[in-house]
């Protein structure tokens, strides 16, 4: 994923790097604090990489470094924040909407975006 | 995933860490060489975590190491073999059987083993 990553260079713009069984794995950089949001019928995972970030909850906070992961339940508000850049792989239904409920001028991404 | 990877001592025995969307997420440790099968209706998916492993195709071999990851297409005719010990992610519709189409005395492994 290494190489996958390097052509990456905007943050909070998930890219599609495989599809299976009617779900996507991402590859996303994260820098700076992303916008509370929620999805409604679709839990996520992230899977750290690289670099360290943490998902905000409105009770908890969960830091996850590379090789740790954290799944999301549908439903759940939550907000990542990363202080330094960090490499985060995304498991997920297909076309999910990165903002979930919301939709942010500058933070609700394309979808669809694919890396070959 | 260091420390759940720690709590499995046998290989081609899947142990499932998380769930989601239907899909489950699951550690396992390959050593030796798996049972050629296929998934009649399910992609798989192996990230590498740690040591190397590969796949072998009836045409192709493709060789997966750490933060690399493979999709087997439902259908295809495949089979791992790790010459040393390799921690692997997979990631796959809940209820697979890690044999797919074959029952093996010692590689098939029991559903719906779980890790806390």
């Amino acid at each position: 994923m290494s190489e996958k990553l390097k052509e990456i260079a905007e943050h909070w713009r998930p890219k599609i790097v495989g599809e299976l069984n009617g779900q996507e794995v991402k590859l996303v950089k994260f820098q700076g604090e992303f916008v509370w949001h929620h999805h409604e019928a679709e839990d996520e995972l992230f899977l750290g990489i690289s670099g360290r970030f943490r998902i905000e909850f409105r009770e908890r906070v969960v830091d996850v470094g590379p090789g740790e992961f954290i799944i999301v339940p549908r439903g759940i508000e939550h907000r990542t924040v990363a202080d330094e850049e960090a490499s985060v792989l995304l498991f997920e239904p297909a076309a999910v909407r990165n903002t979930g409920n919301i939709i942010d001028p500058k933070l609700t991404a394309p979808m669809g975006d694919r890396l070959d």
